[in-house]
Order: structure tokens, then sequence, then C-alpha cells
């Protein structure tokens, strides 16, 4: 039996619906249970079940190890909109806005301790390595958001160091998803690698992806508001490419324009593409998204599984590249 | 060879100076190096030695999961201090007045992260036990703090529910120190139990010697300012107590003197002091606190450990309520 993509899904928010943790006292687990039902693609999840696929047949076997990822990526995002300042989330409230700060806090860290609960009690032989591999890839996690947290303030941020903040806050965390299920399923370390870094790398790829469609999206399907990055002055890899390909004395009035808080929001996204459009800032996204996809590609050619199991994973891959993150 | 106190004070700190992380990136490590070198009694990490020490000599064993629960015992403070909106922690600033609070609740996170890192690591056959017995621990460490925050806005707690409250908040993590270096060091799980449970009842008892030391302490040797929590109109023990013993008619005027913002500190605070001593609120506090201490050394004498070993244990429990929490 192979699954597909929808027939994963509805396994995985059957399991959502039955991990309701209708916990006491609820002032703690409401807001999980709240944060945990709004949804979201379920994308870490999927990842799991799949690499739990390629090699065993039993999916539902690797429903814990998924809800347990997902729940901790829930513990993020809690987290993370209280330091974003973010009020929406999956288009609800956020945590803190519809509870309250501290409840956001307390909410998150009993995740994350609900994340271990699950991983220690599996009853696999593998669960001493699942711990290893999550806990690394938790604490990167946290490396990635403190490092996007720095970058507000510095204006000397360069690419290769946003790559690596992506890579930690977003891309490891597919990675380790995909690694974990292949794991679970008793794959080989050769296997867990190449599966990691093949997800690892198409995470960036998406990444990027999401930076381009930000500003060159088809407002129809975007899902978000286009510009919203621009309008933000948020450093994304457009703004860190354009800077570094204009010269000196184009750049202050570039940065100047970006970071403006003055200007009409579709004048200032306006003239913000037209210096995108004149770098062609759609080339170079193409040409670093296409290389972060290739090299996710050769790693998945080292996986020693079946063409047609790579294919799906390729599928899948593409599929997301296309979905905004 | 039976460390003192002091001497394993002595290897305690000598051990946290060997685990400054030092880690990248700075902004995340730093300031969880600042609250791990703040110092604090590491009654927690004693606990955990004197546990071990109870069945094997080699104590240094028994560093790293001593250093994890401080660790942990770290990170409740550093997201407590949010919440609490406190600004100082053992005399200095706290994490969130010292950095800020965005970098209080990711370092917050990575700490806790690293726990599990530290824990999952340990090179014993009883790691797995480990893990279990300190994540309910944890989980109730958080449902307690959860309690005390809910209970500021609410004006019928119960003395029952202050009591779980305190047991969950401070009480259980002093039992689960005990326990987890006896579990180490191979003690069976009957001896666990009556440590744990031990270990929980004096902390009981300590805290509400806290809550009387707040009102009846000698300001000399008190530490804090003696009045301070009928200054902020904290529900303890006391409140709670004089509350459920005054009549119908005496109430109200309580409540509101003791929420009252408008009077003068000292006036207040002997305002309050004379209707707790008209009360007989010291004899209250001095029967509950020995209710549980009596409680504390019936599970003591169930352990099968030599009667200097149990005196040790008595002498280091009653040093600790001398101190101020």
């Amino acid at each position: 039996m192979t699954l597909n993509i929808s027939q994963a899904l509805d396994l995985i928010e059957e399991y959502h619906e039955k991990n309701i943790s209708k916990g006491i006292p609820r002032e703690l687990y409401e807001p999980r249970d709240y944060i945990m039902s709004l949804g979201g693609k379920r994308m870490r999840s999927l990842f799991c079940l799949l690499g739990y696929e390629l090699y065993k047949e039993d999916i539902e076997t690797a429903c814990p190890v998924a809800y347990a990822i997902e729940l901790f990526h829930n513990f993020t995002l809690v987290h993370d909109d209280i330091m974003d300042n973010a009020t929406l989330r999956r288009g609800a409230p956020a945590v803190h806005q519809r509870y309250d700060e501290n409840a956001a806090i307390l909410t998150g860290d009993v995740m994350l301790i609900e994340v271990y609960d699950r991983l220690i009690h599996l009853k696999t032989p593998h669960v001493h390595d699942i711990l290893k591999v999550f806990t690394n890839t938790a604490r990167e996690v946290c490396e990635g958001q403190s490092m996007d947290m720095t970058f507000e303030s510095r204006s000397d941020v360069s690419i290769p160091e946003y790559l690596k903040m992506i890579e930690l806050k977003t891309a490891v965390l597919l990675g380790a998803s995909l690694q974990l299920g292949a794991m679970l399923a008793g794959a080989d370390t050769h296997d867990q690698r190449h599966l990691y870094k093949f997800a690892v790398n198409a995470g960036i790829s998406f990444q990027l992806q999401d930076d381009y469609l930000d500003v060159y999206g088809d407002p129809e399907t975007f899902g978000k508001k286009v510009g919203g990055d621009i309008i933000q002055g948020k450093k994304t890899y457009l703004y860190l490419r354009a800077q570094e390909l204009l010269n000196e004395s184009e750049r202050p009035h570039f940065i100047n324009l970006y970071e403006s808080n003055n200007l009409e929001e579709t004048d200032k996204v306006g003239r913000v593409r037209n210096i995108f459009d004149e770098l062609y800032l759609p080339n170079y996204c193409e040409e670093a998204k296409g290389g972060f996809f290739n090299l996710a590609e050769s790693h998945l050619t080292e996986v020693n599984i079946s063409a047609e199991n790579k294919e799906r994973l390729m599928v899948f891959a593409r599929k997301l590249m296309d979905r905004n993150s």
C-alpha cells in the first residue's frame, strides 16, 4: 500500500482529533488544543510518514512521531508569534492574542515537554536515536530563530548568513521529519543521512521560493498579501541580493526606500520591485532555488530506495514548491 | 566518603564553572550563561547528590544529572520572571531585564532543550527511567505555575488548592531531584518512592515556612523585605487561612485591607499582622508546617538506608527550613 498525500493527511488529521489533550488545568492546556486545532499544512507530519513509508507499510506506526514533530513545530509558532508581535496565525488570532502572553509562554513550555513525553514513550528500539536527532534539531531551530531576531537590527547580514538562518530556522526540521520517519522504519544511517540532506536542501529551496513569491507571486493564489515583506522592510534573500548587486552610490538610496515607512504601500512595493527587476533578481532567485533543489535531488539519488519511491518524493517536494509556504 | 554540604556545594560550583556554554549564537546562549552564573542555593543539585550518595560513593557521577536539574530550574526562573514581571533575580537584573523579553523566551526554550540533551546523553542504564520521572515532573511544574497565575485573579482559592499549587510548582522538583540521584545510584523503586515523598513533603513545609517568614521573619536574617507578600497582596497560606477563620462580617474588611494599594507600607503590614496575630496564625502555620514535616519524616522511615543516613537527610532538611527559601 502506498498512500497518496490526501490519504496521509486524513490519517494525520484523524490522529490530531484523537489527541486533543483536554488536560487540566484548562488554562494551561486549552491554548495548546487551540493552536493544534487551527490546522496548517502538516508538512512535517507528511515528511515523517513519507520517510517511514519508504521502508515499511504500516504507516500508522509513524503517527506518534509525526504528531510529536507537529506539536514541536506548533510550540515554536506559539513562542515565535510572541517574539514577532504577530497577531494572526492561520487566519485566526495568535495564541498570545487569543489568551495572553503569559499563557502563550507557559503553554509553549508545556507543549515542548509534551513532545518529549511522547517521544520517550515510543515503543521502538530506535527511541534513543530519535531523541538525539530530534533534540539536536530542536536546538538548531532555536539558533535559527535567534539569528533571525538578531538580523533585524543588523545592517551587515551576508547571504551565506541568511541561508544558514533559514536552514536552521526552517529546513532542518523538515530534514529531521523525513529522517525520523525513515529511522523509525529501520533505514540505515546512509539512507537517513541522504534523506535528511534531501529535505534540508529542498527546505531551503522552499524558503527562497517563499521570498520570491512575496514579491512576484500571483495575488490570486498567493494567500498572503503580495509585497508584505517589502512593506515591512524584511531582510529577505531578494533584499540582501539587491544590496550586494547595487554599487556604493545606489545602495544608500535603495536601503532608504526599503526601510521607509512613510510611502504609500503600493508605491513602495512598485518602486522596490522595479529595482529588483532591473537587477534581474527573478533570475538570481531561480538560480539559487534551483541550486538547492538540484542539491536535494543529488542526495536523493544516493538513497537506496526504488526509482518509483524517489520519483514520489520528488513529486511531493515539487508540489510543496508550488504551494506558498 | 560522605561529603558535607559545603563540599558538595564546591563540587557543584566546580561543575557549573566547567559548563558555561560559550555557545553560538551568543545572543542565544549568553543569557543562559548569565543566569547560570548568578548562583542561588543549588538546593536541587544538593538533593540529587545527596540521593546518590545514600547508595554509592562516587558522587561526581551524579553531577550531570544534578546540573541538568539546576538548568531546568533556571529555565523556569527565566520564564517565570517574565510572567511575574519580576525585575530582580538573586539581586541582579532578571534575564528579560538584562537582555530583553524575546531573548528571555528563546533562551529559556533552548535551556529546556539542553536539559534533555544532557539527560539523553547520560551513560547509564537508567537513562530512560530518569527521562520519564523528569518529564513527568517538568509537566507538573508548568501546571503549578499555571495554577499560581490563575489564583491571582480568583477570589475563591481554597487551602487544599493552594497546597496542591505549591506542591506542583516547587515541591515535586525537590522530590524528583532526590529520587533521580537515588535512581542513578541504583536504588529500588520502594526507596525511590519514599525518598520522593520525603522531599515533596519537606518541600511543601519549606514553602509554608517561606510564607510565614515573609510576615514573621527577622529583618536582620530574612534576606528579603519582611512583609513583601502583604504589600503585594499575594495569596499566601496565611492570607487564605485568615480568610477561612474570619466570619462573614469581618472578611470583606480584611480583603479590602489586604488588597489596598493606598496605605503606607509599614501601616498596611502592621495592620494585617495584627489580624494574623489575633487569629493565632503563627500557631496554624506551625501546625501545617509540622504536619508536612512529620509526613516527610514518616516516608524517610520507610527507606532502607542506615539510621545515620536518615539522620543526615533530616539534618539537611532542617537546615533548609532555617534558611529563607
